[in-house]
């Protein structure tokens, strides 16, 4: 009993003060203080870690509207925010993590989390490269771009690709993977910045500010002349409905994610639909939690490749809980100059 | 000179008088008297054909909109309807058709037409079916059902199928393609005798009269419980918004027409598309005029299947050009039981 007594720590959270609606802000969440039993649970296969970095993502946007959809729970009012986030292991009743092992997958918005669902937590063997890359380049977003590209759109050298929300880290990684495909590739981001860093640094052909853009489909006339063969659709709305416009025969919708909507209760009508009759084209629609099967394929070729210095990546790391919520509210709004990470503690 | 003044004869023909807005009626086509040359033009690559049957399609509702969008021309004010039909050749300066040749295609909606643009034209050789199936189980819309079934959406046995606007040529096939194949098989139509032709000549297990329907989404999850896994859409709008409401994992729609939308100028938006992200399901848009290279493959197939009584077809033949008028616009509301076809001229 003195022993418990004693694994007991504090433990700030950042939790949801109430559900949003319209645009979130820091103020939607609160920085509280708790404690936590260092202890996992005997008999109940979970853990307890130590959060290291924690992803900023739009989905979780939508999390805080309180709306349910399916494969998408509201977070629950009091109760720390939960996202991809890597951690170390303190203590494990699961006999397959041991205290040290480092993992990534769903955790807590707080220095501590209890851990019950271990299904998706991967642990992490390679450590030669920064471990935040795997919220990112590393963990699903990279597993997304992969999956996307490689898997579902069947892309041919020479292919004309748009990315929105290129600058995200699927975004980003979707971007070059189709370079070093032979694709010309085209990004939209929200930042003079972000637009800056497409161009810039991960070699896209060209990139345009959305927020600068009255009419999506006179911007994608003028950014992609020939037509769109690859979409990858990472924002929904508007500019989904605009790409439907400018698709080649043939084309091909990835639909990643809808940042764009994740805030709406009622999403975006999207009119030109019977395009993709005139186009023949194709959507398809995915979950990377379905390709887990494909991770450690996807691993080795993208170490590889980060080796090699043939994919580069940009994170903007926010340092300690205490700037999370700003952190979080700030990729609504273009802040993040590449993929929005918050380091918890120090190993 | 005398002679070709001799081979002028009268022809009757259906044009339209001014472009639509909202839903089409007789009165905004004209049946108005005319004169035609019965001789190909020398070097010309032409026909002049009779017509036998003419097709009532939805997509000549748009044409008749003057709103203009691709594959989709507007109609010339004045000028006679186009769309597929039946004809037989009375004079061809084309090297590959000949007089008596029965052909299919596009031709006009008036008793004699000449063709000048013969690239997709069809040469019919099996008469031993009536001629007036060319316009539907023989023709585009047979082809259409097809490629949309065999080619496009990977049935398997026990899929849960639901076609709207099932009465239509491409619908009946569609759905008995998929019972051959052992699905389960829902349609929409647009009246009860259309629903008992499904139910009881079709042999889909379940049809719906969505006029009688107020909330799709309730609709679906009534006759499609279990939900749907390849869905034909030939409607587009709010029918098809409630199936992604309603998809199985892995659920393929198949992108024929959107019947619903054809007279608007702005299509209805598509609010549910996040669902294909949940759902990984699959959108494939088509025009079967694209497929042409399988039309021999499928012709054999589909002259076995009518042979063996395997499929049945149905259709509602309106007698003479002067009822063409009233049959188009009755496809719209739902008053042909079968495929609404237009006999012209007897042979």
């Amino acid at each position: 009993m003195g022993t418990e007594g004693m694994d007991e720590a504090s433990n700030m959270k950042v939790v949801l003060k109430h559900y949003i609606s319209g645009s979130a802000q820091e103020t939607d969440m609160n920085l509280t203080a708790g404690t936590i039993k260092l202890k996992a649970p005997l008999g109940s296969n979970a853990l307890v870690v130590k959060n290291l970095f924690l992803s900023c993502d739009p989905d979780m946007i939508f999390k805080m509207t309180g709306h349910k959809r399916e494969h998408c729970d509201p977070y629950t009012l009091g109760s720390p925010l939960t996202g991809y986030g890597v951690a170390k292991v303190l203590d494990s009743a699961h006999p397959d993590f041991a205290m040290d092992d480092l993992v990534w997958g769903i955790t807590g918005w707080e220095e501590y989390s209890l851990i019950s669902d271990t299904k998706n937590l991967i642990k992490i063997k390679n450590t030669d490269v920064p471990l935040s890359y795997y919220t990112g380049i590393l963990g699903m977003p990279g597993l997304t771009a992969y999956v996307g590209f490689y898997e579902l759109c069947a892309p041919k050298k020479g292919d004309y690709v748009f990315v929105s929300a290129a600058c995200g880290a699927v975004g980003q990684l979707l971007g070059q993977f189709a370079k070093l495909h032979g694709c010309h590739v085209v990004g939209s981001a929200g930042s003079p910045d972000q637009v800056n860093l497409l161009k810039n640094k991960f070699g896209f052909n060209e990139a345009f500010n959305y927020k600068q853009e009255p009419d999506y489909n006179a911007t994608l006339k003028r950014y992609c002349p020939e037509g769109i063969d690859i979409y990858f659709d990472n924002v929904g709305g508007k500019m989904l409905d605009a790409v439907l416009l400018n698709l080649r025969p043939h084309a091909c919708i990835v639909m990643c994610g809808k940042t764009s909507q994740y805030h709406l209760e009622h999403p975006e009508g999207i009119q030109n639909l019977p395009s993709t009759v005139t186009k023949e084209a194709r959507i398809r629609g995915y979950l990377a939690v379905n390709y887990y099967h494909l991770y450690p394929k996807f691993l080795e070729i993208i170490l590889t490749l980060i080796k090699e210095s043939k994919v580069v990546y940009v994170e903007d790391i926010s340092d300690g809980l205490e700037t999370a919520q700003k952190a979080l509210v700030g990729i609504i709004n273009g802040l993040n100059i590449g993929k929005q990470v918050v380091a918890v503690n120090c190993l």
